[in-house]
């Protein structure tokens, strides 16, 4: 099982809606990201917009590549790029990159 | 158990030596942080030093203060505080404050 952390930044002035569309996010995306591998899967989000995934899944390169097939991906990623600052490509989605984990305990 | 995320911020030119010494952290700190009741801990580290730390914990409150108690913790914080900028309470551990957790998938 991979670690994988990676960073995003919320836009400061959509931070409350950011925070309430995932209280409700779609259960067809949910099950859509535990049909290709995401585990364990945590948003958190600084004051200021910064926001840290962490997930574990088997392989992170077939676990976006996976979600990239899913209709609801597309669907839930059009509505979310608009909260979110610079975009490397394009969605939030294909914009994880995995950060070096330098230290781990079991 | 709580999910617990938080950022900390290494100095950019010791960021080589901090990850060389956290591939050799003292077998006693190891223990030291399983006694205290810090699970799936990693560290994950951005190219210009920002640090995200991810741990699971019954009680992460109790987590640090367990830590406090520990001479090896003492003795590991003295030699880890001159990698880290801005430390708002003297030290890495005491300087972690948990992030929101906006969403989550088991």
């Amino acid at each position: 099982m991979q670690r994988i952390a990676f960073l995003l930044k919320v836009k400061a002035d959509r931070l409350e809606e950011y925070k309430r569309r995932h209280k409700e996010v779609w259960p067809e995306m949910l099950q859509a990201l535990r049909d290709t591998g995401w585990h364990n899967y945590s948003l958190f989000l600084r004051e200021d917009g910064l926001l840290i995934g962490y997930c574990e899944t088997p392989n992170f390169k077939k676990a976006v590549s996976g979600m990239q097939k899913k209709k609801i991906n597309a669907l839930w990623q059009a509505e979310m790029k608009e909260f979110f600052e610079e975009l490397d490509a394009g969605a939030a989605d294909t914009s994880m990159k995995p950060l070096e984990e330098v230290f781990h305990l079991d």
